[in-house]
């Protein structure tokens, strides 16, 4: 658990410390002494004395009680530095900034059990090791640069990876992003990422604590616990953009040649950001863009009014904004005509609200004035002001400064001129403000942030299954594909309404069958996984003497024991499956069936547990929705009955974790009723 | 015509010029003194003297002959100086940089409108009203900064809007972006953005000429112009990209509010910039980058080596690149052992090919070198390098630029460490080299350049139509849907196959239809435009009393005057359309028919003339195009018939441009032929 003493210690020592400030052990003790650190710091070298300054110790031995150990010294020689300090020096808080362990050998890989094991006999933390190290408002204590400006409401971050934490902030902090903490974890030995943010969750404190958290990670290895802290902190009014990197199949080779990360499969990801409402980046920019958004006040409506004194990037903005979810509607209010009369001829108060190259500051302020007070259709304002290089824009910077302390709805500010007004630009970062220099950039991050859902609520269950029954069967089988009727047990356990189906081997079961089931049936091999592939489906059979004669050739199709008869059923082809996916748990799959699925792979996927609510947005997420709904006058599908199913099959998979993959295909669906007619188990215990 | 008192005039008068550089006149006549302007300068003031050092005249009779005039005095005042400079000081090149013309009023549209009359009379070129100006090696006549560094082989732009312009450039320029020459064409009242670019297809010289072009515009004037010049640009080895932004229908509206423009449809856009090959941006930051992925040696093949000193960003851009079209393969040359030699312990040569923090320069050029020279599996290298702070890597940067410019494959260089590094990035810019610090950003540019096809090639015809037949259907034709007969006459004109139908309207002579067509047929009324929602399409129809019956009742329904018989054809429903829009020509649209277009709207266009290539490639492009190519074991549709249907549909519209509208919907494919089973066609004449 990461503790106080990593957070706010009173005492440092740099083991490793060194003169030598292009040296991971001398950098980081630069950075400390530059830094805010107030506490008492000390260095071990024992080579050298009086290492920059600070006290000097020859070993660790010398030491006296210290709370915070950052270690930059080769990795065979970490263990004993850890034990002596875990142990005897009362530390509780260690950073190993080394490489060399289980990112690179195995005798690497016992080095660093080793510690783990020391830091958790004595009740400590680790960060690391291979990390850049941990800093905030208390202590800078990392290898790197730059360190960036501190503000207890600024950003959050935590990086799986040293190098790209760097990156990020160099990307951020030129556009005024700042930060409250930062956490390289590294190889993540003992505190992951994960971790962190469980520490962030734990001790958030309304007004005290940054709303904002920023992720990069390159392999998830705790989703329970990033799921349960990410929901957690979304829930209190946090917001949450995390860069989840080896999305293809090439990235995940390539992120598991680094830091050893072996990559979760990118469905599962994407499903547990959506669960837990975490926004999700695909690279360094747009996850900066997305923190510098979340330190605005929250978007609450999809309304944005684009004020601007030039009309290109207004038209870019206008086109991002609406080709993605969000508006820029029309301003109808009759106090626009007010505003009109005090902005230049030529003017538009349309919006975008144009006030012309000839704009000044004091239009930019009425104009903000009248979106925030008089346009009710308005729920935020983006202002879009550059400079062709002709005079300075200070009065207009100033103006939207001062808007944005007294407005309520968020104003973006969109400043282009990065070469004809950089001091302007600069001096209004330095009053706290971030810049968003690409309006197409903010534009597309903007509408990622309004498209991410909250943090799925699990509803109550409105239904109940047959636990014991399940657990019955499930404890029974083997691995492998479970027998037809024991897929029907299941079901019949879980509350999936199926077809009527009979299993018959010999001609007068059949017989006995169809006169039990009725004309038309469908007729099914049993044994074959494929069953189409081996011409061992045959539909719409409607007399006896049909059936008896594909009986008896379906009957000679190699794997045959039996054949399964159901009436012939119609309406709209539906699917639902289910996939375990390790750590994950199960993943619960919709979709459309035939076609669909096959060709469009049009499928929306669910982390489960699913709800009720849960699996609506799953059906209205899919790209054919509108059939199920009822297109162009076609037989709508019964969607409350397909939702249940699906969060059914959910609460299935979570009595019989067992359940390692199960499809059910088709299900058919009409106005009234969706029945399963197929459907395949796999169970690995 | 864009002419050489433009481009490199050997006199400018500056009409308006004045001391006040916080004005346009006095601004833009500060840049060309400040610029490499070296011709006679004059200025015109009637109430200064020697404003700014030049040479200053009370009024334009004053001047001497002078090739090029940049006005910037009221609107109406610029008739009269136009008149005197183009008719008795031999002015043929004009810049007007005034506002106040055709985007403000009905009088400044009659002021625009006599200037261009004035200058085409004395066959004069125009440059505006209301934009910034035009700069280039020979002059910098502009009204604004920032002025970029200029380079016979750097990025001709040519732009719509002024400040837009200025707000490119001030995203380009930072990362290294240079320019060959600078177009603002503001209200295009004579010289449009077509037309400089035509101009600079006719000009253009092998190995004198810059090959990257860059167009930012609001609306499209001259579509076949731009067509036909982009694409012998993109065939003589030049490259474009362009945003032309008014895309959403809110974004039309906030572009039709600036500079007057109308937008054109979207769709013909994308159509158009396809057929010419320009790559199409959606904002700044993606048209500056795509500009910088010019300005390097053209990528030949998928294939990209990622070369990295640091995990995350090489997965970060190895996800956006084989998540988008490319591909970063594995390394699997027997000599890439030879290459991890050379490398620190712990390296990979994978691909990514990372030589981690500890890196070298030496390590650097000996990567390159294997990717250029021994992995043939590699088209281009995106070599990542940025820094923690701890020392400078100016010998890496070098190494970077000596190996760009040795290798014959493209090098891109990803310097993300625009803090740490700046000094030495600043170094590596100043040597031309251009930084991309977004490996996400470059990456997605980079797949968006490789994805976008060459300009299509119209392939000579290989089928016939019968023109005159076409012609005399048009010509007799009056406003309106046409009549069936007549939409079957052109259908057989234009050569594409149909169904065979009959026309009824007596109980008798359906009965004699019957007969001739055979069972099982279809029944459609003729008259009422939505036959499905009357109630007016029968299927299947197996027997002659149910045909009567039928008969009886469809011919009561209202609008309805007979009956059409058809064969009941099966297949796979297909649809191929065409529209008019405006200037652009037909658009050609093809597709699935039934829920495919009405749900999920697949469908491609394409702009007309649409040969089989071109047709081929319209139906490559479906998302369903695998249930063309025959999914599942399903029979595929005879792929070729189809392309030929839709060339011929645009060989009609070619013939027939009165055609408005047309649909043929559906067309049935099978394996052997396409049918057309039902068409409407709207002419407007």
């Amino acid at each position: 658990m990461i503790n106080e003493q990593l957070i706010n210690p009173k005492s440092i020592v740099v083991v490793g410390g060194s003169d030598d400030i292009q040296k991971p052990g001398g950098k980081v003790l630069k950075n400390l002494l530059d830094g805010c650190f107030a506490g008492d710091l000390f260095v071990v070298n024992p080579k050298a004395e009086n290492v920059q300054g600070a006290k000097t110790f020859k070993s660790v031995e010398d030491l006296p009680q210290v709370d915070l150990a950052i270690l930059a010294i080769a990795a065979k020689f970490c263990p004993a530095s850890v034990r002596e300090l875990a142990e005897n020096k009362g530390t509780k808080a260690f950073i190993i900034l080394s490489a060399g362990f289980h990112e690179e050998s195995e005798e690497g890989a016992r080095l660093e059990q080793e510690i783990v094991d020391i830091i958790n006999a004595n009740n400590g933390c680790l960060i690391g090791p291979n990390c850049v190290g941990v800093m905030n408002s208390n202590h800078q204590g990392v290898f790197t640069t730059p360190i960036p400006k501190f503000d207890p409401m600024g950003v959050d971050f935590i990086s799986g990876s040293g190098a790209t934490a760097v990156f990020i902030m160099e990307s951020g902090i030129p556009n005024g992003l700042t930060f409250s903490s930062v956490y390289s974890v590294g190889n993540s030995a003992q505190m992951g990422v994960e971790d962190v943010l469980k520490y962030l969750d734990e001790t958030y404190v309304e007004g005290k604590s940054s709303k904002v958290k920023l992720i990069y990670v390159e392999s998830i290895n705790k989703p329970e616990m990033l799921l349960k802290h990410a929901s957690s902190l979304i829930s209190k009014g946090c917001r949450i953009a995390a860069v989840k990197s080896g999305s293809s199949e090439a990235g995940s080779r390539a992120a598991s040649s680094h830091t050893g990360a072996l990559a979760s499969p990118d469905v599962a990801v994407e499903a547990l950001f959506r669960k837990a409402g975490i926004v999700r980046c695909g690279g360094r920019q747009e996850l900066s863009t997305i923190a510098s958004i979340f330190m605005h006040p929250e978007l609450k409506g999809k309304n944005i009014a684009v004020i601007t004194h030039a009309g290109g990037p207004a038209v870019m903005l206008t086109d991002v904004l609406s080709n993605n979810g969000l508006n820029v509607p029309p301003i109808t209010s009759p106090k626009a005509k007010n505003l009109l009369e005090k902005l230049f001829a030529g003017s538009s108060v349309a919006n975008p609200i144009d006030f012309l190259a000839t704009g000044t500051a004091q239009q930019l302020g009425d104009i903000i004035d009248a979106c925030e007070n008089d346009f009710d259709e308005i729920d935020a304002m983006a202002v879009i002001f550059g400079s062709p290089g002709l005079f300075p824009v200070y009065d207009v910077y100033e103006v939207l400064d001062r808007k944005m302390k007294e407005c309520k709805k968020p104003i973006y500010p969109i400043l282009p001129s990065v070469i004809n007004v950089k001091d302007e630009i600069e001096a209004f970062l330095a009053k706290g403000r971030i810049n968003f220099p690409d309006e197409v950039v903010f534009g597309a991050a903007l509408a990622k942030v309004y498209n991410t859902p909250k943090p799925a609520v699990l509803d109550a269950d409105s239904y109940s299954l047959d636990v014991a029954k399940i657990r019955k069967v499930v404890d029974e089988a083997e691995n492998g594909y479970l027998l037809p009727e024991k897929v029907q047990e299941l079901l019949d356990a879980a509350g999936v309404p199926r077809a009527k189906e009979m299993v018959v081997d010999t001609p007068a079961a059949c017989v006995a069958a169809l006169n039990e089931i009725g004309y038309p049936v469908v007729m099914k091999v049993v044994g074959p996984v494929h069953k189409s592939d081996v011409g061992g489906v045959v539909l719409n059979v409607t007399d006896q003497e049909t059936a008896l004669k594909e009986f008896e050739r379906m009957m000679k199709i190699k794997d045959t024991t039996a054949i399964l008869l159901q009436p012939m059923l119609s309406g709209t082809q539906l699917f639902v499956g289910a996939k375990q996916e390790g750590d994950f748990g199960h993943l619960i799959f919709c979709g459309l069936g035939g076609i669909f699925i096959e060709v469009l792979k049009d499928v929306t996927a669910g982390l489960a547990p699913i709800g009720i609510n849960e699996a609506h947005d799953m059906i209205h997420r899919l790209k054919s929705y509108k059939i199920i709904a009822g297109a162009r006058g076609q037989e709508p599908v019964n969607e409350d009955q397909y939702a249940e199913i699906i969060a059914r099959v959910s609460a299935l998979c979570k009595v019989a974790p067992e359940i390692f993959e199960m499809d059910i295909n088709p299900l058919l669906g009409t106005r009234d009723k969706v029945v399963a007619v197929d459907a395949r188990i796999r169970i690995e215990k």
